[in-house]
């Protein structure tokens, strides 16, 4: 799924009939800093989101497995608002892994036979 | 779903049987401000788009989910002409964003017990 | 779809059962002056194209709703060869557009009351 | 599909019981002059397929169309072993196009009633 | 499918039933190097994942051919846990390609008439 922000909506009056009473919300991509990407999709809500809100979006077949959007020609929807996002930078992890590789393969992790 | 500008129409005579009496339009991507992109997509016409015209376009399996597209080798459709859009800065939503965060981080939000 | 040239052949005798009597063509993307880009697909050919022809190719789950390649492991079809392209250049279509939302909201195109 | 090269395997014990039995070979993508590219794909191996080898790679949907993949949560299979590929140098074929279209737009090509 | 480290986790409380109980987690894309890329995934957990931890992540349809999954607004699904990745540089692999090619071409190979 990809992270975004809804920023505002399309107007659609002509279009297929499976799209009536669907919400079309323009999000933009953000990363995990939340600074807006140069990417943006057109989703249907299902989850009455609002702008400036932070969302969670699917794509694919996958976009048509919420009740709204069942048999529609949709790609993508929102299908969950975010509250919070908690995560280590990627940087740190990758040394801590490289540090207990390196402490495996020196032998110096005190194996003791069970 | 991508946002994007009817150019033009492709011909096609030798073609597999499915694909008999669709149109097949020439859609540039756009961005939010209606710039050409650099990418296109050839799409199935399913809402009588015409040149110059705004649309939406949906990929994938969902593309074969309107009437004139079902069970069809089609991986894109204009499924909805576009009427306008309406949307705010994303710059301005994040620097609304991060103010709202700072201010309940520093506990100026005047939170009441209800 | 995506507009690409069929430019060769590959050769694969090991090979799951399913693709058995395919033809699998190269196909390099071309952009709309039919300009080779860097991208290129292996596609299955489903409409007897030859070396050189300009043809539309269908991916992901579409491309198993063709005949030949109904259930078959294949992400890639070439379902259409294309006789002719017929396009306007985008900047004069966002000149135009533009033309005539300034003339709309300028209130100078002469409305008159039905 | 995309043409790659297996150039190893991954380990994994603690997974989804649905890829049981299942190899994970390293598949990195290659242009048409077989140069490595910079991005690879991990996929399923439907062909015994082994390190060093080319291989033909479909993706999506499609890779569940092969006897071992089939209803399992893949979304990469080898499903063909590539001999050998043959094609036309697309700039080549691009030269040839436009000088046929020359030909027949100053009515050089001695067309004759049949 | 792509090789990932779990960095963290999502909260969403707002959402599609149909996601009640799953656990969704910030998954970094890396290179064969296992260094971190620019781009992530927020996938759906079915295989008790833990921040740190090296994954393999299922992308579209058939990330929701797990068990925990199954007919969800699901597009990416972690549902193996790396141990170990064993391959060859690619370049290594192309020189010894090429060098068996240029022994065949040149008649080299002791073909001897079975």
């Amino acid at each position: 799924m990809q992270l975004g922000r809804v920023i505002g909506t399309v107007w659609a009056t002509r279009k297929d009939e499976r799209l009536e009473g669907l919400r079309l919300l323009i999000v933009q991509d953000v990363d995990l800093q939340l600074r807006p990407k140069a990417s943006f999709t057109i989703a249907v809500d299902s989850v009455q989101s609002g702008v400036g809100e932070l969302v969670l979006v699917t794509k694919g077949s996958s976009a048509r497995q919420t009740r709204v959007t069942k048999d529609r020609p949709v790609d993508a929807v929102i299908m969950a608002s975010v509250d919070n996002l908690e995560f280590t930078d990627p940087a740190l992890l990758e040394q801590a892994y490289r540090a207990r590789l390196a402490q495996v393969e020196s032998g110096l992790d005190g194996y003791v036979e069970p």
